[in-house]
């Protein structure tokens, strides 16, 4: 068997400590937090903070982690898009797409505005403002799930507000980038866009409906759990496929998972299946995030000010204009919708990470975007458990 | 959402693509073996020869890929572990024992003999004679878990002799390395015989019955699933405990799994999600196995000549080692055991990988072995197929 390893490969054993750290620490916090009437999922985030290099240093993220991580989200959003039918999709189209653009348009002009008071430059002010519009729905989705609440309007508005916000964002992040180079490349831009739209309906209008025709034959084919296979080989196929053509892994993976939805309902073989693989997965992704704050540097209390206020602007800037876009279904609706796209999770963090790479911002406005992405991921759990409560009751 | 990935982090998109490609290969492999009635397994291997560098080049093996399979054959013993009770396992002790001390005895004199006739140094001979000695067992348990054979003596047998096979095969290495160095430390080796011995007693006598007793209040906790997260914090935190005390990390997952066998027994979910982890996770460890291999080599003729040998070698003291071991059980069930113990796969690779650092064997050598170790685990797949039909068809 497989005898060497501990004498003769040490990262494996440590990655596999990393692993087991993160994995007990995340749900040990998920148990506390659920008897205190808490979201889990905040925290797990909070294990992260905790074990990580800010507290006590026991785990460091790690390219390895990351990695995990993103199949972890990766899963988390197939197996949302598999309780996710395109046609309820559509049905609130109207409302999505108004909350998509009134959710960019407010805090991306938000961070932008707070930045050039502050004093920074004009590009590093549009970078953070570009950090401010990307939501990262996972955590909606993953407190939603244990809820129970995955098949609610205001769910399903959120889900496709998130998919349009990524096509949207991602041409604001290239619009900016551009800014900062000095041109931009109108070409390449719409082409990215058209690309990416028309990606998205091809999967959602015609995928769906292939893979329901297709889905008793790959039911027969003779390798156990075929249609789980199958998922998998979808899920991570269209996830790299969206990736070539510029949009994120984790939509390809989510309309993967819209387009099993009919087929796979009912399978409970295979829900639990992939339930399975994103209840290992899913902890290493929310405590990766929480890995990514670096305390230190909030001892210059100008800092603490200023990611106070980047933050109360990325919560209330979301708040107003997806809620505001979602005010047809009247007040306590838009607030959940608002809510629920207020995390920005790890996204926030690429964006950030980009700026830096592009040198437009230094390593203290960094750390404030990054205290940002995870405050506004620690605080709209809590608010969506509240606001939903009332209705998972009914 | 995770907009940006796919602009900035090309490794992920890189990293992703690969996933896609192994598993898609691996499946349809599997999918075309199924049908020409061979093992599922020596398809997904075979997948990784040909999708790998020695053919394709579509796919490199990576460190992430490595660690990724690794975790995936960590999973596989798990839920082996989670079919084995421990009870059943004392039952088969004594063969297990005989199985696993001739299974040791023979091929390590066989491969030292055939390479001092070659014409070797004798510690690259020594280090050839390891490489033979330690069984990867998860190719068998693949094999036996498709055909439903989990539960028959015959892989109790192999099971418990494999694991002594591991603590047996660390002492060899550890001596045959001290020679190498010229000393043998023979307090430490002392040490890690009993401490490697005394674990696994601990966790098969006392640590199954502690969590027979426990389960149940881990059943209440109030996160979703507490038994099946739980138990993947066990498989992770056995893994790393065994590897630092010197032996395998799957060795850890098995026991833990083996622990957790009678809590979980009839829980149709927890067993569909530890399987759905599993479905993901072990095509990467199979692929991964069959890219190691290197055809160019080969082009030295005289290498063929002692890789077949060596991989004849292999393949006959093994199974007349085992098979001497399981007389008792009669000739077929002693054939099967023979069998179910040839498999060398990433364990003769690692031996490999040591001597290739200590500098006792030098690159052919290593290919040679590496050759032995993906053939013998090609060619016991088909040949258990063969000898359990027969009692899989009653």
């Amino acid at each position: 068997m497989n005898i060497f390893f501990a004498a003769s490969i040490g990262p494996t054993t440590e990655i596999l400590l990393a692993l087991f750290l993160m994995l007990l620490a995340a749900k040990l916090a998920a148990e506390l937090f659920e008897r205190l009437r808490q979201p889990a999922v905040a925290g797990e985030i909070l294990a992260g903070v905790i074990i990580g290099p800010s507290v006590l240093g026991l785990v460091a993220p790690s390219e390895f982690i990351t990695m995990l991580a993103e199949i972890g989200v990766i899963f988390l959003l197939f197996s949302v898009g598999l309780e996710t039918k395109p046609s309820s999709v559509f049905q609130v189209g109207k409302t999505a797409v108004l909350v998509a653009v009134l959710g960019i348009v407010l805090p991306f002009f938000g961070g932008w505005l707070l930045m050039r008071l502050w004093g920074a430059p004009n590009t590093g002010a549009l970078f953070v403002g570009t950090a401010l519009v990307a939501t990262s729905v996972g955590i909606t989705m993953r407190v939603l799930a244990a809820m129970g609440m995955l098949n609610t309007s205001v769910a399903r508005i959120i889900l496709g507000a998130a998919v349009i916000d990524d096509i949207l964002g991602l041409l604001v992040l290239s619009v900016v980038s551009s800014t900062s180079a000095g041109t931009i490349n109108y070409w390449e831009l719409g082409t990215t866009a058209l690309l990416a739209i028309g990606f998205t309906a091809f999967v959602a209008l015609i995928g769906a409906r292939v893979v329901t025709r297709v889905a008793p034959r790959i039911h027969n084919l003779r390798i156990s759990d075929s249609l789980f296979i199958a998922g998998l080989v979808l899920c991570l196929g269209l996830a790299v496929a969206v990736s070539f053509i510029g949009i994120a892994a984790i939509i390809g993976a989510f309309l993967a998972g819209m387009a099993l939805a009919e087929a796979t309902e009912g399978d409970e073989r295979l829900h639990a299946q992939t339930n399975g693989v994103m209840e290992f997965l899913v902890p290493f992704f929310l405590v990766n995030i929480g890995m990514q704050l670096q305390l230190l540097v909030f001892r210059d209390w100008s800092l603490v000010w200023l990611a106070l206020a980047v933050t109360l602007v990325a919560l209330v800037t979301k708040l107003i204009g997806c809620g505001v876009g979602a005010w047809s279904l009247g007040l306590k609706r838009a607030a959940q919708v608002g809510v629920g796209m207020m995390p920005r999770g790890e996204v926030g963090i690429v964006v950030a990470q980009i700026g830096l790479s592009l040198g437009v911002i230094d390593a203290r406005l960094y750390a404030v975007v990054l205290f940002m992405a995870v405050a506004t991921t620690l605080i709209a759990p809590p608010l969506l458990t509240v606001l939903f409560k009332a209705d998972a009751s009914r």
